[in-house]
């Protein structure tokens, strides 16, 4: 099953938010409309547009204030992104390669930063105080992760709490702000928009964790990349983690560089995945998405809920 | 002189400003902190905070609010030169080693965004929707103006236009946009704050084109860095353009690469500077002046007024 059918009666506004976001990009510069097209081209779940139409529905619903909102952090997650592919020397992203890659790390540097521009210039559309203080407050903690993934990377002392930290400023709290400010300006009251951010929360650390099992269960195909790129580039994730509490994985672990032999790296995920490591990142997984449906049954009953209620569970499930 | 004396009723304001972008920048990131911070302590002359206080005197001077402001636009000006100093690939910045120097490129690309976070969760403290519009057109254009900066280096068939354009959004329209910025917070009325927005951007162009010109005719004590920079790193600048007139200057300056021998760009720029370029380029730096001080003139008389004629004169012949 695929995860548009879970809301189908927003489908019209997001293929309107896909034009928007084809838009929002044109750049004169050639180079700049060329490198931004390409990313976005490259599809995505948009998953941040979906929960702020989600947060937004139970409100005052109007797509032609909230689109700028949901345009507008897809293209703070892409330039995240794009500055990530130059942090990871990442070749592929969604089956394509990446800017850094067809170009070079400058021209990803600086399309990163116009995408970022881009999604600054439309969220001014919303004359909201709270809004911004949201998104700044969650930009600042974005750009913080980022640096500590890079002081994180092939440090094999790390403990979980470095881990869940990491991924809450990476990924957790983009969802938590997409759900809630959708919710905060379409005017739903503020114990109700605190409660999706929570769920927002609780469902990004669940996706985040998923996506870094599924960086080792996933085929090339599925994930438009080889597997175990995430530690073959250092980044220590969950399933790591927990393998790692075996001292001889633990070794094997330690070896791993960039540029070893693909054969020698596919030793080392074997290991990792017979560890029953899968098994208890998908426990922990699973433990937050009950903590988002927990959070979401405090909320009144209402279509965007059952949406939201069905995502999350489909999140806990997928295998893209 | 000093251009400090020319606003000394300003200076306890501008300690302030000091404080408080050093406080801005305090993360709990080691990393982040002590880059941030490096960048800070080798100083710089801070106009652009300057230029945001004295717009704000012409309206409702208030130094709680307005110094969010200052602060932010000097973090943004800051957040573009650690990202310009990656493009560049500079050694040395205000005699310092920069950022990618000192750390590494993947360092100095996440400093930049994270100082760039703080200056917009700064600026969120700025409940004034037309200021936030002002800013993030001028942010879209300086992140156009960047990769534009890269697709025109050692491209010597470029022409005059695309370098006015070039140093408009990379300089000149940050500028304006402080000297408005200010203005529009403080409650100026719209014809006035509209004049302050074009007469920094006169300045901010005359600004840069000096600036240009000191890259030839400074010393490696004035600049910080050693002459020549610009040049070196194919930013082809005005004197070179009017030098290139001359066909065997032109031949000579196609020749210039990353990594040349010392003498031989020194025999360069010794034909630059004795092309009459230098003298040229400052005719055009003095008739942005000119236009300035005509803006100017149309403000009513104060103290901030003279402070901001002041300044626009010391810029024309100013040697750091």
């Amino acid at each position: 099953m695929k995860m548009t059918l879970l809301y189908t009666y927003l489908h019209a506004d997001l293929a309107l938010i896909e034009r928007e976001l084809e838009e929002s990009i044109q750049a004169d510069a050639l180079l700049l409309r060329q490198a931004s097209l390409h990313l976005l081209k490259a599809g995505g779940k948009r998953i941040r547009p979906v929960f702020v139409l989600l947060g937004a529905k139970l409100g005052d619903y109007d797509i032609n204030v909230i689109k700028d909102v949901a345009v507008s952090l897809e293209l703070i997650h892409m330039a995240s992104l794009v500055h990530d592919d130059v942090i990871d020397d990442a070749e592929l992203r969604r089956g394509q390669p990446t800017i850094k890659a067809k170009w070079d790390n400058r021209i990803a540097m600086y399309t990163g930063d116009y995408i970022f521009a881009r999604a600054l210039e439309l969220m001014t559309e919303i004359n909201n105080p709270m809004a911004h203080q949201i998104l700044s407050d969650t930009i600042v903690e974005l750009s913080i992760g980022e640096i500590e993934q890079i002081k994180d990377k092939y440090d094999f002392t790390q403990n979980l709490r470095n881990y869940l930290l990491r991924i809450k400023r990476k990924t957790a709290l983009l969802i938590a702000a997409s759900c809630q400010l959708g919710a905060v300006v379409a005017g739903v009251p503020v114990e109700e928009h605190r409660k999706l951010y929570k769920f927002g929360y609780y469902v990004g650390m669940s996706f985040q964790i998923t996506d870094d099992v599924l960086d080792f269960t996933g085929t090339e195909k599925e994930l438009g990349k080889p597997s175990g790129g995430d530690l073959l580039q250092g980044n220590i994730t969950l399933p790591v983690l927990y393998a790692m509490q075996d001292e001889y994985i633990n070794s094997k672990v330690r070896n791993v560089h960039q540029g070893m032999d693909r054969e020698d790296l596919e030793e080392v995920l074997k290991l990792i995945k017979n560890s029953g490591a899968i098994e208890k990142s998908l426990q922990i997984s699973d433990r937050y998405l009950d903590k988002a449906l927990a959070v979401l049954e405090q909320l009144p009953p209402s279509k965007a809920k059952k949406s939201l209620r069905d995502i999350a569970k489909f999140i806990g499930k997928r295998n893209y």
